[in-house]
């Protein structure tokens, strides 16, 4: 028996479409406040990566590349460990630093702003940039993280780029981060998911696609929790 | 033919001390400035858990847990994706607002240390207390982060605590993660690789076992390379 935890709002959203890509039945219980986590036969899993891990292993071997595919294994670790130890990192610092604005005292918010902007241009927008480079960079010829077909790594990686799709994605053209993120959200279990999650986040925006200028210094609609 | 193109003070020195482990014969090449990456037989490999994950699967399969010990190698996910995806990134989030002290000018560097340190303690800094009362906590009943044997994932937790030896960790008794601390880096692999990667916190100090008081917010000796 297999109960989510589920925060909204939050990581745990990317579980719940897996279980939907699975077709494996399982309870979703839903939090305000909770950290995520997935219990499987009275065992406790977290860390999203680690209850992916988990699940494939255990309920479809076929979302994760075999050994016999060695290059498509390799890029699945790579992405596996890229979505959070590197691009949802950067996300969460921009994250923490306008919460910061947002929590500070009205008269001493400009200066906060003032300076959290500073940290952010020289550091976070800085690298998020080079990095969505990349990520474009490599789509381009691949039609999912690891290669031809679907897998976990597909659903690790949505997380940190469906954040960022109406802020930094719209004020560059990125045409292959989102001709893939138009791929994979038009998945049925995808779709299912974002129903059930109640994710403010996990779900596709039209403008996405359109390129609508917005300022791009909004994070405060995601919530940080693993 | 391995090549390790290191860069000093960065999470590449324990791919130096994992190739130790392994006794592989590989060429260190030391840059100042580089994004870290491990060259095997003409490839690129980068993030260094999938670094790992390449190393582990090619040249010494038992520094991974098999599926036979399924507990054990739940752990090692949890532990491989846990060091950066969610402790790392809390360590470089100080080391960015401390840089970002450190590089502002000196008329506003108080405001700036104001605003910083304010984000630190609601944030950086009570999340990694709360982690690592948790990591303190698994390691009082774990020899080694997956059970009784040294692996790979020992390795990979090894970088983001030692980042933290000369500040965080001094301020708490952590018994536990000392001892392991402690149990990890007397291993003669660990200090040939100390010896070799010029880094400036990829060394046990003696200090850490000695709970000596120190100013909790200087992360200032230590790089974000990946």
């Amino acid at each position: 028996m297999i109960i989510l935890h589920h925060l909204a709002d939050s990581r745990s959203s990317r579980i719940i479409w897996l279980l939907e890509e699975m077709k494996v039945p399982y309870k979703l219980k839903h939090y305000d406040r909770k950290s995520p986590a997935l219990e499987d036969n009275g065992k406790t899993y977290i860390e999203s990566a680690a209850v992916i891990e988990h699940l494939v292993r255990k309920y479809k071997r076929d979302l994760k590349p075999s050994e016999d595919n060695l290059d498509a294994l390799e890029k699945y670790e790579f992405w596996m460990h890229y979505a959070e130890g590197s691009l949802m990192m950067l996300v969460v610092g921009l994250f923490v630093n306008n919460k910061a604005v947002d929590m500070s005292p009205l008269v001493s918010r400009f200066l906060v702003r003032k300076v959290t902007n500073t940290i952010n241009e020289n550091y976070y927008l800085k690298e998020l940039f080079l990095n969505l480079e990349h990520v474009d960079d490599f789509l381009s010829t691949s039609k999912f993280v690891t290669g031809d077909h679907f897998t976990a790594a597909d659903v690790q990686m949505s997380y940190p780029l469906l954040c960022l799709q109406s802020t930094v994605l719209k004020s560059r053209p990125y045409t292959n981060i989102k001709r893939w993120l138009i791929e994979v959200t038009s998945r049925p279990a995808f779709e299912v998911a974002s129903h059930k999650a109640h994710d403010k986040v996990f779900q596709l925006l039209n403008e996405t696609t359109q390129g609508k200028d917005e300022e791009i210094a909004d994070f405060s609609s995601f919530s940080i929790s693993a």
